[in-house]
């Protein structure tokens, strides 16, 4: 990661101020403080308020100015319209990090965002690493450190977890939640406001922080999603890789006025934040409780080499619930080999079920698990292992915890284990938490959890590819045509010259301004051609019997000219006609459709689906901001549900996917050089079988020019 | 309900007899005995060992023929080789009910498949209700009954759910998690290998027990899934109609052959299930934790009359999580009026927000939620409340439960909590549960929960139709269709044939068998017209070149006639040709597909959907069992995610679904009258705009004459 800000003040502090320490334990400036004494902070913190002589017992001073030692960190809590003032105090006490804990700024209107922005000038101004305003605070639970600048209650578990969110009442709630689960954190922020410091500016810092395994984000809305992208993936590039998950909060329309009325910001849609997380390859989870399902197991267990899993059961029902769970899941289940199945005959009594998911039966003790799980595990078709158990008067559910903690420490593959039914309030649960082995009350948070671990396991392993530049594009002829056009759609012949200067492969075509110049086009692209009216003022052509398909000789096609002219004439009075379009007739292929569209927020937005009505009541597409590289055009592909007619279905052959990720590659490079396209469709683009390419048959540009 | 058999003998027995009772604690016919005693039982229980005095200090006997007092129901743990004798002495003693603990049955293959029969043949010849063999037991938390005939340690805590399941560990880990959540229950049934009382009996039984309100059912198979159907909609036509719930394991392709292993059942395949489900009127969960969310909420609230919710929260990331959680299942938020604005905003602080969710602030006391919730729940646009709270130092959690418990009650409307992150060991939480008002970690199974309850009401809402008769059928033509051919695929004409009998929309067709013929034919149908081969030996007619289309006169017809006939005989040598089909061209329309096949276990089974290369790669269609009702023809349509189609996009008409219902209504009917119709495909079937009817284009008919 390239050093960013030092951040050691915010993280590590020797010394910290809480201003607007208060003497009413009603108050959150008396939490706050009260919280760092209580986690047991491995510092100096002094309180600063010039009403009292001291707060909780502590020494207290009337100004940051007056604190006698050298101060690395300010927390404040004072009334929003002195924090202006706070903070050029701190700025001339030498102060480095802050923490503005108080509310009252871009969340309530104009007014605060007017004090916001002069917290923003002081940032500047004294070269602070601020954390809000409007948030609950920061965590940091390394030994040497303890620091628990929040109102929340508890120091969390010590953990190797890092969760970084935006809401600070969210955060709250899953702490508590985490506490109750025996889930560890190595560091909290809570964001609010972000009025500096940033998720991607924190990931940069916690990518190097060797105490944090796992980084959790919550998320309303990311300010600078290409950023996001290029650090969450060094991030997972890294030695060892740090899985990064996300819960995206505003997903739906509804949920997105929600943000907007919540953080005063203007949220990008859901899609294209759907794009972002799968080229930051980060892992998008839908709820508080998945995130930390999730992050108990990334943060324990080894990753999957991939998605076989083995299920060891003491009872048949939960045994089927987990498979069914991990088939849905896009899990498999492990077929053992027959040394495995042997071992377990061997091991097991004669009415248990040696084949996948193993059934060791009702009267099983620690000791069966042992053995059952020490078979499974040991089997290389099996890549993760799942333990099963319902309590029987018979079984010792601690032993039987240890004996799994140890088998799967032994065995080097990700073990999850559900007791099921039982919260975390239970002695074998304990067992297993206390020593890191995550549990699930019921199966199905277990092949969820699997499968977002084989999913990192795949994106891991993916082919490094690049951003893909073709140098046989003709930059100078798209820069002219741009540069010609007037703001709005581009003619269609424009419209086919820029995508040929990008050497999108094309339907062989040509314009003509008469019936002769069409029938001698017609004949150097080959029949049977279509025609299509030319005229700005038609936009369906159909409509105005402006097209005629399938001519076949330069006598259809002279004929169809004039009627074309005669018909568009009278149906569209005052249209200008500049002619017709001959167009080869497009030879069968699948349809597909390629976009470019420009997100307010996070820029160009490529865009990939089939074509035809399905695709558009299904909403079957994917988006990815350019530039993309090479996998991340496969993917597009891969992704939407109905690719698998283009590998070939009812023994129709594949069709040519390696031409369209080129025409993605290529719009993607078109994004980023042009960007005076602020939109365009390519619909439909022909696919033809594998080695046939691909042909645009038609095509629309927008053209906006950039303000400045 | 109708009455059926007599079970008080199970559920409200006066007197017990443990047959199998033992004096080591180690086993479980001490536990059944001890739990019996421990449980509180109101009548008399009376251990039978013939090797023992007495058991937990209670007298035994050595065998049920001695027990002093007529014995109402015997729970037998003894071997399962014993078992065939120890139910004649009950026989003889005059039981009536008989709960068989014992393993050792159906579920260990041959052998304990012979011993089952004999079980079978004592519930004839004595006449006994029979639970099991190899199940858990039963249990009933009535007063005046207190019954745990279980090895599961406790008696759960009363309430007004019935479980019903299929799997011992399974049920035993429910009742551990739902102790621990508060949820009760009125009667629990594990019927393990059922063979003599089944849910569908049970639930019979269940409907009119006044103290069950929901019923719960854990299922691996069915095996009379018409009659489940029935039962299962009398209850929901009941007043109070009783929801019922049920977890179907083993859904998927590898989750069947681990129930196929464990119950030595052969499982229906999951769209079956599916089918059984819908028609039903039952709701289908995931997972037992959506078993037991959606249980607590129906079993304490009140239905919502529709899918507008209302949330009242105290801080925003949460309240934007519910709202994500709602609009993805199918919820919407309610638009509050004009009048709850104004109140909430004299109500709230200036920087509440005042809209949908309703933000009451950090500092929200339970005055202020006590305020905002009467405010919300007053709205007549409101259907259903969400009550949010992440904890904050100043508001007293017990104190707002208290509110949000009495608003909750005198609204009337369903009102479900989060207090967020917290699990069930909270005094907050505590105070809510034993109020009756349902508790969730988190949102998202709020919403999940909100939305099983108004897919409810729809259901109990729907219009009541019948099973349709179409009194213009030929049956004796069909008949003789049928009994005339043999076994295997039905010529294209005589499957015509039958359709026609059953009077589906046919395109226009006649067969010829020389061109002269087919000249004719196609003069009477009207040009232009399709010729296709007749030759049993061709399936892929235009594989062989034995397809003509767009034939539009007298001698195009008898030109393609004679090429026909030539290119067929010489690519197919050998091939039998009866002549050709002429057959009016399908006019533009949608394509759809009907279908009929048979399963094993449920017989005759409906098929729709849309018709195309994108259908089969999405599995996108519906099934029911026959015969279907209007209502449910109608919803097998509604229910495939490509059927928006059908109703108009792009601008085009609606497609003519009403004719697609009554082909669906034509064909539940054939299914019914026509057994040795083994399979028929509809496809396609051409619908057109609305008004404008379907045509049938293709059939096939495969007929298998039943057994017997």
């Amino acid at each position: 990661m390239p050093a960013g800000r030092d951040l050691s003040a915010l993280v590590r502090p020797q010394t910290i101020a809480v201003v607007g320490a208060s003497r009413d334990p009603g108050k959150v400036g008396h939490a706050i403080f009260r919280n760092i004494l209580a986690g047991g902070f491995a510092g100096t913190v002094h309180p600063v308020n010039p009403q009292a002589r001291s707060i909780n017992g502590v020494r207290a001073y009337p100004s940051v100015l007056e604190v006698p030692d050298p101060v690395d960190l300010a927390v404040v809590i004072t009334p929003a319209r002195t924090v202006p003032a706070v903070l050029d105090e701190c700025g001339q006490r030498g102060v480095r990090g802050v923490v503005v804990i108080s509310g009252g700024f871009r969340e309530i209107g104009e007014e605060g965002r007017r004090r916001e922005a002069e917290v923003c000038a002081r940032v500047a101004r004294w070269g602070f690493a601020l954390v809000g305003p409007n948030c609950l605070g920061v965590i940091n639970t390394a030994p040497d450190v303890r620091l628990n600048a929040t109102f929340a209650a508890r120091l969390p578990h010590r953990g190797q977890i890092a969760f970084v969110s935006q809401s600070g009442a969210l955060t709250a709630a899953a702490l508590d939640y985490a506490w109750t689960r025996r889930i560890g954190f190595s560091q909290v922020f809570n964001l609010g406001n972000k009025a500096d410091l940033t998720e991607v500016e924190l990931l940069g810092a916690l990518a190097d922080d060797p105490d944090t395994r796992v980084i959790l984000l919550y998320v309303e809305e990311l300010s600078d999603g290409r950023r996001f992208i290029e650090v969450a993936r060094e991030i997972g590039d890294g030695h060892p890789p740090k899985p990064i998950m996300v819960l995206k909060a505003g997903r739906t329309a509804a949920g997105a006025r929600a943000v907007s009325s919540h953080t005063g910001s203007l949220a990008g849609s859901d899609e294209v934040y759907g794009a972002v997380f799968a080229q930051a390859g980060v892992l998008r989870v839908e709820s508080i409780e998945e995130l930390f399902d999730c992050a108990a197991a990334f943060a324990s267990q080894p990753l999957p080499r991939g998605r076989r899993v083995g299920i060891v059961t003491n009872a048949g029902g939960p045994g089927i619930l987990a498979t069914d769970a991990c088939v849905r899941q896009g899990l498999e289940l492990a077929s053992l080999s027959d040394a495995t199945v042997a071992e377990l005959r061997r091991a097991l009594p004669a009415e248990a079920s040696v084949r996948n998911p193993v059934d060791i039966i009702g009267d099983a003790d620690d000791r069966r698990y042992d053995a059952a799980l020490a078979a499974v595990l040991a089997d290389d078709a099996v890549d993760a292992g799942i333990v099963l158990l319902t309590r029987q008067a018979t079984i010792d559910v601690e032993a039987t915890a240890a004996a799994v903690v140890q088998r799967a420490a032994a065995s080097g593959k990700p073990v999850l284990a559900s007791f099921v039914g039982a919260l975390p309030v239970d002695a074998g649960v304990d067992r297993l938490e206390e020593a890191g082995l995550p549990h699930y009350a019921f199966p199905e948070a277990i092949a969820r959890t699997l499968a977002a671990m084989a999913r990192y396991t795949s994106w891991i392993a993916r082919p490094r590819t690049e951003v893909v530049t073709f140098d046989d594009v003709d930059r100078a002829r798209a820069r002219a045509i741009l540069t010609a056009a007037p703001e709005g759609f581009l003619s269609e012949t424009a419209a086919f010259e820029l995508l040929e200067a990008y050497r999108f492969p094309l339907l062989p075509w040509a314009a003509a301004t008469d019936a002769r110049a069409a029938e001698a086009r017609a004949s150097a692209i080959g029949f049977p051609v279509a025609l299509k009216v030319l005229s700005p003022e038609v936009i369906h052509k159909v409509d105005v019997d402006g097209v005629r398909l399938n001519l076949a000789s330069a006598a259809e096609v002279s004929r169809a000219y004039e009627e074309i002219v005669r018909a568009v004439a009278a149906r569209v009075p005052g249209a200008a006609i500049h002619g017709v379009l001959v167009q080869a007739m497009a030879g069968r292929g699948r349809e597909v459709i390629l976009g470019l569209s420009r997100d307010p927020q996070f820029g160009p937005v490529l865009l990939f689906g089939l074509g035809g009505i399905y695709v558009e009541v299904l909403r079957d597409v994917a988006f990815r901001l350019a530039p993309i590289r090479a996998y991340s055009a496969r993917r597009m592909v891969e992704e939407t549900r109905t690719s698998a007619i283009l590998r070939g279905v009812r023994g129709e052959p594949p069709s040519d996917v390696a031409a369209i990720e080129t025409c993605l590659l290529r719009l993607s490079q078109l994004a980023v050089e042009c960007p005076e396209v602020a939109e365009l469709d390519i619909n439909p683009l022909f696919v033809y079988a594998a080695g046939g390419g691909a042909a645009v048959a038609d095509a629309r540009v927008r053209v906006a020019r950039p303000a400045g």
